[in-house]
């Protein structure tokens, strides 16, 4: 749990960070309701892209409206950078900004599989302070709410959020891993003879929560968005969980700084939030992932860094 | 759809599988009671192996012990062939037999991941007749129930299950693959460019359920026991599904034949359904997994059966 002087020093209150909690969990329940809505119904799908690979719809697009409406009302000051926005918005981005995927897996939700999220991640600075998700579930509330502020903890629902300890159970451990990583790449015999079992969402932010209660060991994300990974960084953390991103540069990028640790007030625009960019993100319990300096000096294959990152988590 | 004649002429009515159908969709449902009571509470786990990958609870038991006791109760003619057994029955199956998995995916269950299923197939004389799956579900009942009988179609509760017509959607579809063939198996360029992306849940019955509801446009199964798939295959059959199983001797079978061929009244063992072993199942739509005869003059790698299983599907 990262220590909140820094932010009391330069002015900021936790009373500050509370609000917006309180205002991105209300926020993440109402856009889960509108995913809910729209979930199995016959939807109008349009692509992004020439090979048609990244959908979207009018669920993506009636939670981001949703979404940004409230943020505009009720935090006027603060930027948004929101995944169905366009690029070349050069403007200066304010030192809060939102961070919000209305619906993170949009090709699972297209076809009815009910493995997806709304994602909110709150930025101060260019580090994450505030996260709130939303995820289906398999309870009478259909989905789950999880939220955190720095220091202040994280949520699941109102109940405390902390990644379970898994050594309760020995056997076979379960980790979320994209499935190119297993089409592309192959394995070292280190990793694959460990005994973890890989599972595949396709949905990032599903997966961080997964992560975050403690049911996916670790996760493996090769070249996320920031609105994949932003609400869900900062609930982990708070959770008693760790990230490591590993930049295009092969350098590394740990917690509180694995987002945009390149934070200029006044200068930094909104345009190169939405360019962040990162090769891969490691995600899961806090003492589990090490740091993967020997990586540096490797063939810098994905496996290596694989191989040497989660070592310790076996 | 297959023809009932066969069944009529051998002098078992229709209503024979409509009662059969009858019990084992009201068994599923209470076994998906049974164990969305235990779901994401604390578990005692034992594991049925020395490298603890088998994992088995008292959820596992709670689920086979309520199958087992109705079907006796309810059917004492029927044989019942269920997973948590111990081997070594070297009695003559009778000709109707409940193949039972009361939970597929307990690695996923123990860890809280909502990814597992309770699978009722039944078999006459070695081919599929009946099946009833539980799913959990992101609905008011936290769950589905899937089900079927032979000539009557498939059904999601009370509405006509029909595998839907992906076409609807142009762009990419989704398919389930075990996250072994990704690590042990690298895909040739046909199909690793094809417009399909992976998903890995952990447990076979549950995306078999996703084929049946046309979520999954196929899903590729390697080294299955028969309790996995039994209850899917008699759905995905009447839902407008097809299997293609690859058995040891790198044959194919189809359909209605895809289980157990060899059946023979009188001879069959129990322990001989429990022995049951094929190197793969592919499943998909109708008319869209093809013959692989090519395959037989391959060089037998899992790729060259899929490539050419699945030239079709993309």
């Amino acid at each position: 749990m990262v220590i909140m002087s820094q932010y009391t020093k330069s002015g900021l209150k936790n009373d500050c960070f509370h609000e917006i909690e309180s205002a991105a969990t209300a926020m993440a329940r109402e856009a889960g309701r509108i995913l809910q809505y729209y979930f199995q119904q016959t939807l109008k799908v349009s692509y992004k892209d020439t090979r048609m690979r990244n959908p979207v719809t009018q669920a993506d697009h009636a939670s981001q409206t949703f979404l940004k409406t409230t943020i505009n009302r009720q935090f006027p000051g603060h930027g948004i950078v929101a995944e169905e926005d366009v690029d070349g918005d050069t403007s200066i981005a304010p030192d809060f900004l939102w961070i919000i995927d209305p619906l993170d897996g949009t090709t699972n939700f297209i076809h009815g599989l009910p493995m997806y999220a709304c994602s909110i991640g709150v930025l101060y600075k260019g580090e994450p302070v505030v996260g709130s998700l939303f995820i289906p579930w398999p309870n009478e509330q259909r989905g789950i709410i999880l939220h955190s502020r720095r220091g202040g903890g994280a949520f699941i629902e109102n109940s405390p959020l902390a990644i379970r300890q898994w050594s309760a159970y020995k056997g076979l451990q379960l980790a979320g891993l994209p499935a190119s990583l297993g089409l592309s790449y192959s394995f070292n015999k280190r990793v694959r003879n460990q005994s973890s079992d890989a599972r595949t969402t396709g949905s990032i932010a599903y997966e961080l929560a997964l992560v975050a209660q403690g049911i996916l060991k670790y996760t493996v994300h090769t070249n996320p968005r920031i609105w994949d990974v932003a609400g869900g960084i900062a609930i982990l953390l708070e959770a008693g969980g760790e990230c490591i991103a590993r930049d295009n540069q092969h350098s590394d990028r740990k917690n509180s700084k694995v987002l945009f640790p390149y934070w200029l007030t006044g200068k930094t625009t909104i345009q190169e939030i939405r360019d962040w960019s990162i090769k891969s993100l490691v995600a899961g319990k806090s003492g589990v992932i090490e740091k993967s300096t020997d990586l540096l000096h490797s063939r810098s294959k994905l496996q290596d860094f694989l191989s040497s990152t989660v070592r310790k988590l076996f």
